[in-house]
């Protein structure tokens, strides 16, 4: 197709394709005559991998140079790829301060008794974990301790098993990665967006349900 | 206390404490002498929430002065002041592009189907939701329906219902606040980085788990 109809298929706008086209975030188009060129199916996924990552995932620049070399390099299988996305997204938020090294090694325990022998030990989310940990602990005001993270722990669980158990197999490597990422992405911030809203119900339940002024309505 | 026990304390560079006093974020320190101002635990509390605020929850100044503003505003009660508190978290979080109608329609639908009658109907985060199903469904990656998105309202509800139960109630209206603000952010966050660690492990499981390269270790 022509990169007008690229425009129009995928919402991204032309100056975006340009700029993804000179950093080689996207591949070059099939010259079909001197002046023009032929964009596929695979230029459509990339767009669409790489706008999800940016406007949900939050993703710099340099995250999605990163990730789309992983992508294309055929020597990393599509676990390794994944691991390597969550990486990048996990160091677009990392938050400032180096954690103290109880935080570490609480946030090594819950992994561990949670049983997820897969993660790598230098995962970046690891490290994000024993981050955000050390400021809640930082602050004074809750209780954090490994059975406090297991009820974390064990959500999380349950949906990851049933995301990963759910995924579709056997696509082409492109499809398959683009799938895993855009989930990983896109889903977390549903979960997170759905937790906020479950926050807001069970707070006007507890503080305010049983008030007179709910039941005068 | 003087400021330098402040800045001690809280771990917040002198010149951040003294941007806040300017715009009012920090309330103004008691003078004791022209040349020697006190701090108090209140303002500690005050440092502490708008520190996991930036550095956790992302927020920017504008969506930190505005809740500010409604933690000061003693009109507003503590449910009232936690919801304008994840309005902003989820502000300044938003997707771009404007969803579709059947976007909003399903994430009204999730939100019925889970029961959530304490949702504002204009809560930021019930058109965040729409924003980010409107891409994920621009991507036709993925089903996504009423029935998927069960299992994330299912885990969502019963996390923040055990998170608003164990909330300890009676403290000052301040310490609530905080409590609540720093507990939807940070463990929202531990969510999150629990999640992605899940789903490496689930996917080294079934992708890796049962071949021979894992078994000839």
């Amino acid at each position: 197709v022509q990169v007008s109809e690229l425009v129009r298929s995928t919402s991204v706008p032309l100056a975006t394709i340009k700029y993804y086209l000179r950093e080689g975030l996207l591949p070059a188009a099939r010259k079909v005559t001197a002046r023009s060129s032929e964009y596929d199916e695979a230029h459509v996924r990339r767009l669409t991998l790489l706008r999800v990552l940016r406007e949900v995932g939050g993703l710099p620049m340099t995250a999605l140079r990163e990730l789309v070399l992983a992508v294309d390099d055929p020597g990393l299988d599509v676990h390794a790829v994944f691991a390597r996305a969550t990486d990048a997204v996990a160091a677009a938020r990392r938050p400032d301060p180096e954690p103290d090294e109880a935080s570490r090694e609480l946030a090594r325990t819950v992994v561990a008794r949670a049983g997820w022998t897969g993660v790598r030990p230098d995962a970046v989310d690891l490290d994000n974990l024993a981050r955000v940990l050390a400021q809640v602990r930082g602050t004074g005001l809750f209780r954090v301790d490994e059975r406090v993270l297991d009820l974390y722990a064990s959500a999380a669980d349950g949906i990851a098993r049933a995301e990963i158990d759910a995924l579709p197999r056997g696509d082409s490597r492109a499809v398959e990665l683009e799938r895993m990422v855009v989930g990983t992405v896109a889903f977390g911030e549903v979960l997170s967006i759905l937790r906020r809203l479950a926050e807001e119900h069970h707070d006007e339940r507890v503080t305010r349900g049983s008030g007179p002024a709910q039941r005068a309505e």
